[in-house]
């Protein structure tokens, strides 16, 4: 598995577009691609428009594959112009672990 | 449902028994609490001593309970010495989605 951390600055006034854009790209990433294991994004609080994703891949493949989606290509080019800053970090899990059964939350 | 971040650095000579410790500690709470949700811990690659944590719990009640849990104030305590720096961050949820049947992954 692979997991990449990624750090976004929104435009504040287009951040319900982009929030709308966001949840789009992410349900069907994981609901359509077998190697997208979980993508989680939230928002520090009081700074609504810096936004942390965390996002877990069966592989590298997967993930440049996923890069290649019409979902995840549709929404980079829809998200260009609202994005202020975008720092992206690989990461290695340590431990992941939910409660059974939680697979979706927004 | 509340999230938070943290962000740690460790002492890198103790790195391991750390991730020993976190890992022990995230497993009970995950299993033994009701209230908590998920606990994602990774590292940032190339930084092995650089950590960080997305943290779901039910509500802000949830949360204190978590943090008087036998569990936790062991980890607490034991790994007082060896986290260098600690910055909490609360968060907010955009969308947090997975694979269902993913519960556990270390």
């Amino acid at each position: 598995m692979i997991v990449r951390i990624a750090e976004l600055e929104i435009d504040p006034d287009q951040l319900d577009a982009y929030k709308a854009l966001l949840a789009e790209e992410i349900d069907a990433s994981v609901r359509l691609e077998p190697g997208v294991l979980f993508l989680n994004a939230v928002a520090i609080k009081g700074s609504p428009e810096k936004l942390r994703l965390l996002e877990g891949y069966v592989d590298q493949a997967a993930y440049e594959a996923h890069l290649a989606t019409p979902h995840f290509r549709k929404y980079k080019a829809a998200t260009a112009g609202m994005v202020r800053s975008l720092r992206l970090l690989e990461a290695e899990p340590i431990v992941l672990m939910a409660k059974p059964g939680l697979s979706s939350l927004s």
